[in-house]
């Protein structure tokens, strides 16, 4: 673990798939040079962005594979894990290892409500079972389970459990944790903060969707707000924050799905039955991106 | 097509699983022989009781192939497929169908929000995969889908599509499918509904986790309600109530699970994370049961 | 209170006023005459129907002292008292008895969340205040608190809590309240339940809205059930269950006042900024209410 | 409309009532010569922290009649107006206007559901009874009620609708009114955001109930973040946040009102049915007003 932190922008990558499941390897392979030559600190298949909960474990393997082959160790990959099950999780994680990634994103589905103890055991299993360091994901708006701040402060004991990923809306809840886990947890944004915001109150970067199409105007707002410039950060900032508001109207998957197409990444649609992007949803991510010079 | 159509009551049966994953099939087994002795009309593998959520396919095909074995044809076998794409649901219920049962439970999961169109999608096509009679499932508690009164209506119009189950609380919504849908859709209760009031507005039966441990007297109360004998009916359905108030405290999987233990029926605890039953929950459902000559 | 027991249809009667704020006291006189002879067995002045949330003091107690006076003494007056405070409460209950009433409607409006002793506090209050039976109400659809079971039974301790009414969609929590309060609370149904469930459960009548312009025939549904009489009040019960399916869909206050402008009362507009009820639901409403002869 | 605007910290005041519903005059006119001895930029009367919905509409004038007189012109007093109907919301207004406050806070209170053109018709109707600016006020947590952007965007072109604050906890939003309201409306920060990250991205100031307990230290932080003193900004931010996570957990109006009383004010407990702040809060309040000097 003698490994530099992570830090700076991760996009959450998109997976493509073709109709008969098979993963379209060819347009993975493509997009990660691309993200890579654009600067990107890091990966993050398997993402909500990712569609994690629409694939099977043969594909979301077929997928990290891809993603570290093509990496090539220019960029770290953090890979999503994401079950009901402490054990499949503890499954997934080992083999994610196995893979060669360089971290766990630790998710947690629920169908039932699970207690805070039950919580606990799910990712502290998920850090048992790899030499890895994970980042903690929650995400209250579509997972069916969530991290209270005693159980993010009791995670964030274990040696490897060294970042959280908090996708709620709520801003202030990342600096209860800063507050309450600080030297312990370092916090990466998701696509539903301001990154510029996060970055202002102590975080170390985001992971995001939007990254994948806005690579190189993500990788510049994070090096404004590192070097402290934070007019210039903010003036940009408010530029890229009509990209997620237009996602937040019309679905992750589905938008960013919608934009790599237009930018030439035959990513194909969401996985059904969820909807492809509308055409007139394709136009406002179009306009959206060409005023940050995105396409 | 020319068998009965399915009626009266289905309990949902739990899902018992060693450590490792394997299934205890003798148990499984030894539970339907018991269930089928006490008058059930039917038996629902992978329901919600039935733990779906945090079984792989692995685990759900070694259950209902067990379940479609001890059955032997006795009565009708329903079995769960839920998934969050529509090429897995499909896949699912045809491998159900070469598995011998005689009708297939259709739940939708999802992560991000669905449209009405895909969730009509979704269900369709599992409808079109099986040469088998369809139970449209829907639990808005614990999914993150829901079937809107529209969608409910279309689906009705597919020759196989015959029946639905939902577990929302409001029982007004089942009155107005039946209203939407007479002669197309039987309407089947859930535990979340009271049974009796269900066949009183014209309900076929019910699909219940409590049934496990109560067939004896479910099936009674079917009789009774069967047969407009509405003062029995209600009487014993008020004491049955109170089995189901003691499972809305504490999860159904868990309670159903521990109370089959009490029996004597060494199903195990819910798969982990989830929380074996508390101590003094289980004295909960052992008085409860008591109360009723359940155990 | 050698009065007889509360029991049967009580229509929640709309609220008609004029722009100016002034109540349409020949229109409400009216309403109630027609509602007494078509056999009604009480009268629900300011519940959710009669918006109580959109009425100054000085606008209740008009409305309340028009009801008592056209009532007569031929059924019993139940008047809402709503507030935030159980200062203010105990004051509108007092008044209220004043001016001639026969029950309280009691009814707990909340900004912040109210913990169960603060609740309990606020109905033992009224109900301390008055020398009256009193009608416990929970709305959880509008309301931003509710009744919890325990808090239900201890309110049930005291003499004069007589009654509750329960508009929650879920009818097995009223038979969970029957197991729990038998002899201590009658329960009557709201619109949100289906009348003839509720009845045979155990339920004493309904408080609801639509009887405002089903009257004849509520009291029809209701007499059947009463007689055991199943088999006719549900063929009566789903026709008339079409009426509350319109009026979910476009709002109570607005379908009750625009159903009742139909049949020649001139009831008005729900009170500003609510919309009036648009041209086309007008038109769903007198469709069902045609179907079951209401116009 | 020559005045300055409004900026800078405004707390939101609290309101001292005796058991018998009379205001605490000399209590509350201390309080506020004590936020303009310290600093602050304009005072707030009948905000959440306010109480205004546990207040009749005597109250409420009597509150604001003592803050304007204790006020003597030197800082704004923006005075809370809340109502169900668009009459009388009005009416408060031109009250408000005619006690000599210097602006409208503007807030919708909501029984059933209202449609954006209701939400529309009541804001504009507020902001056309009076010739004072009115500030838009939005607490999804807590109101039935909800301002989407597009309702925003058309309020911001009435001329003296020329603030807005937001007291939602998704900071993101704001940056999406900012973004479509640059020049129309100034955004106010609310005790659920992190002030800073506001000022960071183009707020004027915050109204919160917080700022009565840390009057001196929030206007520390307002000249830090002004000055673009960013790193200062938020170490002291981090500091206060603190407090607000204890409030986050005890209710906001108990916690204010305990934290007064604690610093000497005699202020009471919240109006009953609210429970006065427990003794353990109580010192939690006290350990976190200690932290940042605040007592």
């Amino acid at each position: 673990m003698s490994k530099p932190k992570f830090h700076g922008v991760f996009p959450y990558l998109v997976s493509p798939v073709n109709d008969d499941g098979s993963v379209k390897r060819e347009v993975l392979t493509e997009l990660v040079d691309h993200l890579i030559a654009k600067g990107v600190h890091g990966l993050a298949p398997l993402g909500s962005t990712g569609e994690f909960a629409y694939l099977s474990l043969a594909q979301r393997y077929a997928i990290v594979e891809t993603v570290v082959q093509a990496a090539r160790g220019r960029v770290p990959v953090v890979a999503g894990v994401a079950s009901t099950t402490s054990r499949d999780a503890a499954e997934q994680a080992r083999h994610m290892a196995a893979l060669g990634v360089d971290g766990i994103l630790a998710i947690m589905e629920a169908y039932f409500p699970i207690n805070d103890d039950g919580v606990e055991a799910y990712f502290s299993g998920i850090a048992r079972a790899v030499d890895l360091p994970v980042v903690l994901y929650t995400n209250p708006q579509f997972q069916r389970s969530d991290l209270t701040l005693p159980v993010v402060r009791r995670l964030a004991e274990i040696e490897n459990v060294r970042y959280i990923k908090d996708a709620s809306t709520n801003t202030g809840r990342l600096l209860s944790i800063l507050n309450a886990c600080e030297g312990k947890l370092d916090v990466f944004a998701a696509s539903s903060h301001i990154p510029a915001s996060v970055m202002l109150i102590g975080g170390v970067g985001w992971m995001a969707g939007p990254a994948c199409l806005i690579p190189t105007q993500s990788v510049k707002l994070y090096e404004l707000a590192k070097a402290g410039n934070w007019s210039e950060a903010i003036a940009l900032q408010r530029d890229l924050w009509r990209i997620n508001e237009v996602f937040a109207r019309h679905g992750l998957a589905a938008c960013i799905k919608g934009g790599l197409e237009l930018q030439g990444f035959a990513v194909g649609a969401p996985i059904a039955p969820q909807a492809p992007l509308p055409d007139l949803a394709r136009e406002e991510v179009r306009v959206a991106l060409e005023r940050v010079d995105g396409i």
